[in-house]
């Protein structure tokens, strides 16, 4: 008998393999521009042109060991260090080196904190909507997820239900702002509303609540949108980013964590998160990339191409009948699910080529999460799938 | 209240972690070169230059977003391909592309591997001498490492020791060939006496035992030895390999694992393992140097260097005296301590400036690990030191 946990991600997992297979299929059968794939966060934007500069240039200029070989577990020194310094002039932070982790994408960077974090039977809050791999990522280290509803209009946090939902066993509150899958910022205002709760809930319990930022999506905003940096709110945040959607660069897995040396037990969790990083099997990030992102700390993909994809899918969404929240933020919409049923109704588009994904697997049953990193062009071919589909459910 | 298990690698690290500050501090004050620095496995020679023509022609020819994207959890297609092609042509073997999982170097693999196998409290065996990481992977999933002793004259494993160690909670038996840190390579008759008593417990206990191939070191050989390639010998067998020293990009963090269709539950080991990759926090192996792979199956670092050392320093350290087997490959010595306690003998070491590692964290007491992945003129300048140090315990 194989492990129990991984069983059950086998049995789950195939919902969303049949789909990747189905759009396969129907791409083969009817063409991959007739089918509308919105099921994939996989950024369509191109990476930034210094990015590739910048890889070339270390490939040419240091030495193969230094680039290929290994370093300390938490990353190159000075790499780290130059992380720490932008981030100061960025949001008048204090970090050094010392305070940041490479990590293997903010994937790498979850599990390793919550390895330091955790012991089995610990609780991990977040808000729902969520995104589904956290509760994976906690029963990796057989803690328990427990998820705190958002106001239903809005999908932003209420301080009211986070409070009700910490006990003693709470260890720490996950947020994930640009939100995937609402695309909802979170703006000050409710980060100051967090953070009065946790501080009065670690007085209340005498125990340290540390609260994790997900920050992939912090750099794709819109309208003006502002992100919070949430260690200036609240003394116990660790900020867990990812350079995957900022430059386009999922697949190399490069993140890091923050750790400022103000956290209860700083100087436990800073060289547990290292020792960590290097015996999950990490080890390291990886290295190029890591010389690479020194060297283009101030590049950034053009956010404008998805922000016309938001603009054109939103606004058509909205005017074919759908239901949806505005998002300011990464490249989701989630859209209430005509005739209320999210599952039904992702059955019921792929009959127009349309791929999307239930909200159930995020907990937002009855809503329906798409994915607009996609060509422009597919959107617009994409249109009349969705008109049909509101006309079927009838919309209006 | 942290993490146990990390609190204890806090502990245990600091040993390694003073030992690295000790060489800094030493490099400072006597200079770089008076310093003779043997504790790292780190690779010395450089990468083949056929790596970095791949990566600029990757860089240069390949699409952005498909090289830096995100693809399958189990690797790209085409590279799971042609390595699979590559090892049917060296190997003889059968695999496809379905059978290789791209993973984070083979500490990422072998961690994919024990999450998809392990339930709390199965056993894994190895044999000692080991990688003392084998413990802390093992931890991760609340198993058991238990340590099966070899033969104290050759380090070759003895199958009645084996035998004895295997319950019905035995899961796995990991085996490094070639060894770290004995540098001794288990020839095909070790390889089918195991085989044979894995095979006999089998049916004894109604069981599947894993039979786990850790295999970094498999390229680097000397004296014409021969590795075995286990899926040949033993059904139940999962093969983890990594580039690390075949390419010398241990920082790049890149490997495989071999999952044959013949295993006991394959249909739910490959399936878990790509779905482990994902939630552990991998997701997938780093794309570019992925697709570089693809480009350089051939190619090999220069063992011949690293044989230059090995014959170096046998000689020498057996001329003053030292007891040793003679390693057949990898990059490793594993010396009988003189006086017989190897952390004395480590901290006498450093009033020369040597600095080797204790056996005792590689399940070895009593012996010194000496890693001469390092410059020849390194182990030139260093060997007064092994000298004085012979006399001060009076090896002759």
């Amino acid at each position: 008998m194989i492990n129990e946990q991984v069983l059950n991600l086998n049995r789950n997992g195939s919902a969303i393999r049949a789909m990747f297979e189905e759009g396969a299929r129907m791409a083969k059968e009817f063409g991959k521009e007739n089918v509308y794939d919105y099921s994939l966060g996989n950024p369509s934007v191109e990476p930034p042109e210094e990015v590739k500069t910048a890889m070339l240039d270390v490939l040419n200029e240091e030495s193969p060991n230094a680039v290929h070989g290994y370093m300390n577990n938490a990353g190159y020194e000075d790499v780290r260090g130059a992380i720490a310094e932008h981030l100061n002039k960025t949001y008048g932070t204090a970090f050094s080196a010392r305070n940041i982790l490479m990590t293997v994408g903010a994937a790498g960077g979850l599990n390793v904190i919550f390895k330091v974090l955790l012991n089995p039977g610990d609780e991990v809050l977040t808000f729902a909507p969520f995104f589904g791999e956290y509760r994976n990522y906690v029963n990796n280290f057989f803690g328990k997820l427990v998820t705190v509803p958002t106001d239903p209009e809005t999908f932003q946090p209420v301080a009211e239900n986070l409070a009700a939902a910490i006990t003693p066993k709470t260890k720490a509150l996950i947020i994930n702002n640009p939100n995937n899958p609402t695309g909802v910022v979170y703006p000050e205002e409710t980060i100051r509303a967090i953070a009065e709760v946790l501080e009065a809930k670690q007085k209340e319990f005498g125990t340290a609540i540390y609260l994790i930022a997900d920050e992939p999506y912090r750099e794709l905003v819109y309208d003006g949108a502002e992100v919070p940096y949430l260690t200036k709110y609240y003394r116990n945040t660790i900020v867990g980013y990812s350079y995957s959607k900022s430059l386009s660069l999922p697949g190399e897995r490069i993140g890091y964590l923050v750790m400022p040396d103000e956290l209860t037990d700083a100087d436990e969790i800073i060289p547990g998160a290292s020792a960590s990083n290097r015996v999950l099997g990490f080890v390291n990030a990886p290295s190029l990339i890591q010389r690479t992102i020194k060297r283009c700390l101030d590049a950034k993909v053009d956010v404008e191409i998805y922000n016309r994809n938001r603009e054109l899918l939103y606004s058509k969404l909205t005017e074919f009948g759908y239901t949806c929240v505005k998002p300011q933020g990464a490249f989701y919409l989630f859209v209430k699910a005509p005739g209320g049923d999210d599952k039904a109704f992702v059955e019921a588009a792929k009959k127009y080529h349309l791929l999307l994904v239930a909200g159930t697997g995020f907990g937002g049953p009855g809503y329906l999460r798409i994915a607009y990193c996609v060509d422009y062009d597919m959107i617009v071919r994409s249109l009349h799938a969705f008109e049909s589909l509101a006309k079927d459910f009838g919309l209006r």
